[in-house]
């Protein structure tokens, strides 16, 4: 089985490779167990060749736009795509250009990829509660109108009905994930609008300090990094209908910005706390709190796909999978 | 003033140019009302140049998606532009990459050259109810999701899409109209899915036959050309602060084929009901099937739009306005 990672060398990118590869073997085409033997990260960097349990992971820097390029790397023995890469929401408002040239043209020329071999190729991408926007109850159902009011968002969204009507078609196997903001991220901040909901976290408990650039009353829907992998191989597992709506919001934990630094200050203490510099940033909270922070997520539930346990479960995975042992 | 319609040799884009002829003036982009002095008719076929009202409405055969004859048209002192043209439900449904490729790149085009102008363009799309489709209640809230079951309907999600969010970036000033069915539409039956609903008055009523492809139960969202010309002015004139949205379902009249066979026995007697062959067509039927059949459209009300009256008033419409007289 071969298994392309569009967004390969980005951290989810990197742990669903790895994940994957100690999975051993996936669901295929057919809807039988197939084991994985090959898995490329696409991104616009290349990171070293790996082998994970005898799996070979390798990595190529390429355009996801460039359609001869990425001819190349979906070919007739390809199973599955996994589309993670994206122009991220706050990039993509600054560079309108940008942002629809890869986060639309981007995933057009894949699907158009995958439709040109052979097989029916299992397409699973990650779209986000950010394709959600305007007026809004607290609770959104799985029914309720998208209505982005960023271009990242609105990319989202358009990506969603394309991977429902080339699957409608028959043209792929398609699956798009609404993302929960994942925290918390390890590394340094990134230019989507959600980054300090990561920041806020990760610096604190390493002993730096953070910017907190809205209100305690913002909700956000939360996931972790480890239970979106899984959820990510699970979306890979299921089988569908051909005529099967695919699109579906993931189910995420809905907590305010106060209720998660009460979390800091159980796993870090009141030092962790007071790393926080509270500096309103009237631009990212207008686009934080346009974004929805709380989902029924049914479909998904009813699916068996699973959010995480608690705010204090997702802060010790971080300690465990990405904090420096001191 | 000068305003571009594309389909504008279509029965609805010729209609309009008339009526806003017959209006004299519309509401500029500085919110002023201007004398309309250019109508410009884009279609894949031109027709002959008229004056009206001492308006010059000329017609242009191009191909919208060809960005370098359409920045002929979209100049820099055009005010408005009605996107009007379109590949139908049907022929996009055949025709996979024709639909996209008029649908989808012809909608960005003409953005794009909207976006290039110096004036904020305003710019009025036709969507459509084909852009809702899978579990649907039996009547539709503003805030229900679009999950469109045909290309057309994807389409023309995407397009909204579109439209909102280079409105709200302030590249135009955008309104995306989702049109009901329309009838009765005059002419011949055209590849529209929904042709038959036009076909099952007009026919009959004029001594033909016609074919029925669907149940009596099937109910149906369906709005006169005389009401949508109106609505396509009214949504022009409205003036919009940037951040709203700008998608919206128009009032229609939710009515069964069954009812309407009872209205077309009110108006033409048993005999014209005779006319009709009942001749099941699954395919036909599960598109119209798969569409919503009402709507609350309380936004459109709030901001003025109006359904038509009745039934009859529909027919008596299509007897005045388009009934060769005998």
């Amino acid at each position: 089985m071969r298994i392309v990672i569009t967004g390969g060398a980005g951290f989810l990118g990197r742990r669903l490779a790895h994940a994957i590869a100690e999975h051993g073997s996936m669901t295929g085409q057919d809807g039988q167990k197939q084991q994985v033997r090959e898995l490329v990260l696409v991104d616009t960097h290349a990171l070293a060749t790996e082998t994970v349990k005898g799996v070979t992971i390798t990595s190529v820097a390429a355009d996801i736009c460039d359609r001869d390029v990425m001819a190349q790397l979906i070919t007739d023995d390809t199973d599955s795509v996994y589309h993670l890469a994206a122009i991220v929401s706050g990039q993509a408002e600054v560079d309108f250009d940008l942002g629809y040239r890869v986060n639309l043209d981007g995933t057009r020329t894949l699907l158009e990829l995958c439709r040109a071999v052979s097989g029916k190729i299992k397409f699973i991408t990650t779209s986000s509660v950010a394709a959600y926007g305007g007026d809004m109850p607290d609770v959104l159902a799985d029914n309720f109108a998208q209505m982005p009011t960023t271009s990242y968002g609105g990319q989202k969204a358009i990506s969603e009905i394309l991977v429902n009507d080339y699957s409608r078609k028959g043209f792929i196997d398609g699956r798009a994930l609404r993302l929960p903001t994942i925290i918390v991220r390890p590394g340094k901040p990134n230019a989507a609008a959600s980054s300090f909901f990561s920041s806020i976290f990760r610096e604190p408990l390493q002993g730096e300090r953070a910017v907190c650039p809205v209100n305690e009353e913002v909700s956000v829907w939360i996931m972790s990094p480890r239970r979106v992998i899984q959820c990510l191989i699970h979306a890979h597992e299921l089988v569908l209908e051909q005529a099967a709506y695919r699109s579906l919001t993931l189910p995420g934990i809905s907590i305010t910005v106060g209720a998660m630094i009460e979390a800091l200050e159980r796993a870090g203490g009141k030092e962790a706390v007071q790393r926080i510099d509270w500096k309103f940033d009237p631009k990212i909270s207008d686009i934080a709190t346009g974004w929805p922070g709380a989902f029924e997520a049914t479909r998904a539930l009813e699916m068996g796909f699973r959010a995480d346990n608690s705010i204090d479960d997702i802060i010790q995975a971080f300690i465990e999978d990405d904090m420096p042992r001191s």
